[in-house]
């Protein structure tokens, strides 16, 4: 619809720019050169500490609940989860509560017909590779009001006052909702004018060039993705770019589904009716617990854990960054047991790329279920269980051949909460027939349905989000070849 | 675009169904007998009562919280609310607590290409005219999964298995947040086939008449109401028919931004990111608090009432329902002090009509903020306050010269749960400059956005919902002149 966009080509801009992907081996080696360098030039330090030695941080007597001295930045609580008519119908489990909404903000420019966005080679203690390519702006509420002291955040004013501004994405998404309770971050991109001064640990870096990053092993962390996944593809009729002769049919089927809205096994309203089915449908009943009375859980040596050895751990941390200006904290994180996968099954449906998204409960959710990739897991904890327990289309995932995986990277969680928190992210050709491998809480749906319904909360998971950018990293691939 | 929409013409069938409405006087006629007919063969007797003496009901000793003695229904409890920055920053409420997703639903086939809505005659006991036009289904889960007994619910097996079906709308919308906490209802609207039986009560009604019929004081219901505004009026880019010479230029914006999806102000963009900033900006935080402990409220002589005489009641109500087969049952509801006024400031903007909507916080919303008309209030509220303190634009919608209200009608709030609950409802033509009187809490906007919104949950509120589909009766005000 054309008041849907902005009607100078914006969708036609980031398709042209987001194919303008790595030239040569150059500028990736440039990109990790710089990374290093702002690594090295201010160096974070990260150790385990025990809970109990979190400085500023204290453990409630009562509930056993661990929050900042301050009120502000998050707390970590209990949950007691019940999901009538759910595999696993009740447990109980750590949780972390941040309800502050944060700012997640890419500033862009337009540069000889391509988009640039300005990212920071920003440090997090979780990270395993600790300096990553981050938004412009990463910032808690409590961060960028400062009510806690601290420095200024740069460039926090083109996304307090966004309607100064060009604005191209501003929508609330969710995080982690086994992780994060209620969690939602303000996903922003805003374009600027000229004149925008490029400060240390900045750099503008060519759209293309960051989606194209995503291939990297740690390379590009989860803020900058969500808010990558969010931008503004597929809002337009464009006409894709004409076939070319021996056009590879999964690339060509990808570009047309991010310029030319139309074409998909289900029509919108019969998707919607399909989430609000299951949102009416499923009713989970949560409950705040005390974090020192979880069946299952326990406190001990410093940290928390599940009798099994399972699922994650509540570990402290104590940080030091920089080298001349030193800053100190210590803060409690989230520590998964295992690297999980996480993948979409993908396939061209009539010329247009559709992938298989899976209608996901998660106890952290504000609203009943989101859209998930085909699979995410951690398959180590499966490992005890009967065959029959294991997620769908797992094993067709870690089978595929080589030829038919479409993508495949090592991917950070967010480092500021989640300590070596990392998935193996995979986009993987199928054949299936899309009649025969739908189950009820399985859809295709073509990519531009899913940039649809990103421009609305909390439709789309974290996980599935980063996978749309990986998705749109590939529109590069074929001028890579 | 095109996936979005049926690829036959639902929106053109809408805005040719919507036109032909009411033809003569005999019509009407019809209808009122019909109603009047239901009404004397199963009439329903109403006596207040006093909460102290509700059948089935109990008031918990410690909190004063009132609950239904099965568990099911819905609740009476207290709200105490703080949201910084508004002009009343903290104050202490009754809520009605009702956790189930109810369905709203409405059956529809189409007969010699219009479309026909199959309307129940449905008595309720808060109803000033008791039986009004209805859903075809309305019904709490509590109701249709029979957990309570009762009998089976008619038509309900359309909307139980919505994918064997052919589902115009189904989206989940709330309903009063001044009075509820965070209730929602799924708004159904299925397409049948031929062979549906109609049951004494029920009758096929053509949707204008169903749009025209808005007009008459008290005769269509909320829940009517609300799910005709989701109807999938202005999807596609259509043509409107071809002006005539001497077309009133309101009712051609009208029909304008009904059939085409384009025209706007701001851009969709522009006014996600206004919603986006005012639920990420406003921060309400409610807790849940002892009816018997609320500050300013009290129970005396049966019912609870605040001590300024003001807002509302709660009130105990005793029902008798039938004449053969008797039915009776008794609960509390909620009994408004004084008539609101529910108010559209409308005009074309470059020929395509644009309402005033406003970016209203209430307590019992499920995500901060929802669109709400220009004016929503209950003039006696403001009585005692200063002049200054009257809600904006309020006087300008009671001043409005004849000629310029476009419509006005007194029609009724949830008639299982408010007593004698109504609004005077308005849609009132403006010259004002949109540059003019936009106010940082106010957005002018085209109906096809609000149509856009109207597919997802939260965005459009109750009242703004009955205005909407005030506005869709009067596409056929041009041909009854």
């Amino acid at each position: 619809m054309d008041d849907d966009v902005r009607g100078d080509g914006t969708a036609a801009l980031l398709a042209y720019s987001a194919r303008r992907s790595l030239t040569d081996a150059g500028e990736l080696d440039d990109v990790r050169r710089w990374l290093a360098e702002v690594e090295h030039q201010a160096p974070m330090r990260v150790r385990r500490v025990s809970l109990d030695d979190l400085e500023m941080w204290e453990t409630d007597p009562s509930t056993g609940d661990i929050s900042h001295r301050s009120g502000g930045f998050f707390t970590v609580g209990g949950l007691r989860v019940r999901i009538p008519g759910q595999p696993v119908e009740e447990w109980w489990q750590p949780i972390i509560r941040q309800p502050e909404v944060g700012i997640l903000g890419i500033l862009v420019r337009e540069e000889d017909g391509v988009l640039h966005c300005l990212m920071q080679a920003k440090a997090e203690p979780g990270n395993a590779r600790t300096v990553q390519l981050s938004p412009t702006v990463q910032a808690t509420r409590s961060n960028y009001t400062r009510v806690h002291g601290g420095r200024a955040v740069p460039y926090l004013e083109y996304f307090r006052d966004p309607s100064a501004h060009r604005v191209l994405v501003d929508v609330r998404q969710s995080e982690q909702g086994a992780w994060f309770h209620h969690k939602r971050n303000r996903n922003m991109v805003v374009q600027a004018d000229s004149g925008v001064e490029v400060r240390p640990g900045f750099r503008w870096l060519p759209l293309g060039q960051v989606l194209g990053l995503l291939a990297e092993k740690d390379m590009v962390n989860m803020d900058a993705r969500t808010v990558l996944s969010c931008l503004p593809f597929a809002r337009e009729h464009g006409d894709p770019r004409p076939e070319r002769r021996g056009d590879d049919p999964f690339l060509s089927a990808l570009r047309r589904s991010c310029v030319r809205t139309e074409g998909a096994l289900h029509s919108m309203v019969d998707v919607l009716s399909w989430i609000t089915d299951a949102r009416s449908r499923i009713e989970p009943r949560t409950a705040p617990a005390p974090l020192n009375a979880l069946r299952g859980w326990r406190r001990a040596e410093g940290r928390i854990s599940h009798e099994s050895g399972l699922f994650f751990d509540v570990i402290g941390v104590s940080v030091e960054a920089g080298e001349r200006e030193v800053t100190r904290w210590a803060q409690p994180m989230i520590e998964p047991h295992g690297q999980g996968v996480v993948a979409f099954l993908a396939r061209p449906v009539d010329g247009v790329l559709h992938v298989l998204v899976h209608a996901r409960v998660e106890a952290g959710y504000v609203d009943v279920v989101e859209l998930a990739p085909t699979v995410q897991c951690t398959p180590q904890t499966y490992t005890h269980l009967p065959a029959s327990a294991r997620p769908r289309f797992l094993d067709e995932v870690l089978a595929a051949p080589a030829e038919r995986v479409r993508f495949d990277s090592v991917l950070s969680e967010e480092g500021g909460r989640f300590y070596h928190a990392r998935n193996r992210y995979l986009i993987v050709e199928t054949d299936a027939d899309p009649a025969a491998v739908e189950w009820p809480d399985f859809r295709w749906m073509p990519l531009h349905q899913l940039a649809e319904l990103l421009r609305h909360s909390h439709y789309v998971n974290i996980q599935a989000r980063s996978l749309v950018a990986c998705l749109y990293g590939l529109l590069g691939a074929d001028t890579r070849e």
